[in-house]
């Protein structure tokens, strides 16, 4: 996989059969990877196109190649995953970024909920895009991960109302007794729904009143089983099961 | 969660109704948790016993305790979940180790292959158990994820053979065409088996050899989707689905 590239549409053209690749990306072909005219690179758009190329000329800060080939198969799964929780802090945001999109995960929607610990603001944005970019290329996945600005229960809500057919779940302990809860067994007896989204709460866990109004939106809670989940984790459980049960 | 703490047996002492912790517990007790005689915390064994208890005093190196009452109750998983990998580098190890203990796995046990990148001596089984505690700490398990030494492919076959009625996966890309390959969702289709060890490869992959072993050894192929994962992602997506789709 060391000879895939993203290939950002906000910095690089495509035309005819030639393709300029510029950033950190051209910045990593020419100075780590010390890449070659001549040599053979796939570039990835992130939107499920990508391009077999021959490397035609390397200079300081871009890399000029030649379209050799499009492809448009990917690996995409066919359930369309949202995962929706507040971010932990530090490098749990970077194991939780890059883990969701090696899964498959379409979409990660950070919350701001009342027990959230960190903040999600343009700088913050940049380096989850970051992660996303790097799993990609590692991992083959040639459509990015989307991450949408941070936004509270209500927004998010909206959001998913707006994309229509979204299954909404909302994890939560069974030992809380809510009515009407389900388990992964139980989903997994039936076909899965093509969208689905999983709500899952900060470490400090959801108030009482974010329960009472995802529950009003629809959400129908979701236990995971007997074992307290840190919030990374059950994340990354949810996500598992409807990419590799799918 | 943070009034549980481990009960080394093999550095502490349950007389009659008197417990004395040492060790890093006490320490985190004492120095970090600013512990009080009064305070009451859950002492847990590891195997599955855990104390309710009042702190009776406090030394520099110990805490003495009463027990209040001697708890039986665990949130172990009925599926009996054996991981078995190479270690992978650094702080990846980490994530492994807890995220396994905190998702319920019974016992990991490290693999030398011929594409293993990490060692496992005992400074590394000593870092892993104390990963392994923590976590249960976190979590609320009272057992601890059994680590083995590391061993190689034919000792894990003898080991896993000798344990009797262990249901064996190998985990293999269906791209490779292996006969009888199966997948999470058919095997979710049955009832579970109650002892269940899934095999993944090394970040290179297991080599043909390695391969071939393992299916003579009657490990069945099992495919988890179009992704390639990595060592920890896979370890842990196999583990998420055994253990809350049970």
């Amino acid at each position: 996989m060391s000879n895939r590239f993203f290939l950002d549409p906000a910095i690089s053209t495509i035309e005819d059969d030639r393709v300029i690749l510029s950033g950190n990306e051209a910045h990593h072909f020419v100075r780590v990877m010390r890449g070659k005219v001549g040599d053979e690179i796939i570039l990835f758009d992130g939107s499920g196109f990508s391009y077999r190329c021959s490397v035609e000329s390397v200079g300081k800060a871009t890399v000029t190649a030649h379209v050799l080939e499009t492809l448009t198969d990917n690996i995409e799964s066919s359930i369309r995953l949202t995962v929706a929780t507040a971010l932990p802090k530090g490098d749990r945001q970077h194991f939780l970024v890059e883990k969701l999109a090696e899964l498959g995960v379409a979409r990660f929607i950070p919350l701001r909920l009342e027990r959230s610990v960190a903040r999600s603001d343009a700088a913050v944005a940049q380096r989850l895009r970051r992660y996303v970019v790097e799993a990609a290329k590692q991992c083959g996945r040639n459509v990015l991960m989307e991450i949408t600005n941070e936004m509270p229960l209500t927004e998010l809500n909206d959001f998913l109302t707006q994309q229509r057919n979204v299954t909404k779940y909302l994890l939560h302990p069974l030992s809380l007794g809510v009515v009407g809860q389900t388990t992964l067994r139980t989903i997994l007896a039936n076909e899965l729904p093509k969208q689905i989204a999983v709500l899952i709460g900060p470490e400090g866990s959801f108030t009482e009143h974010e329960i009472a109004m995802a529950l009003r939106f629809g959400f129908q809670p979701l236990d995971l089983g007997a074992r307290i989940l840190r919030t990374e984790t059950a994340c990354l459980a949810v996500a598992s099961v409807f990419l590799t049960c799918s």
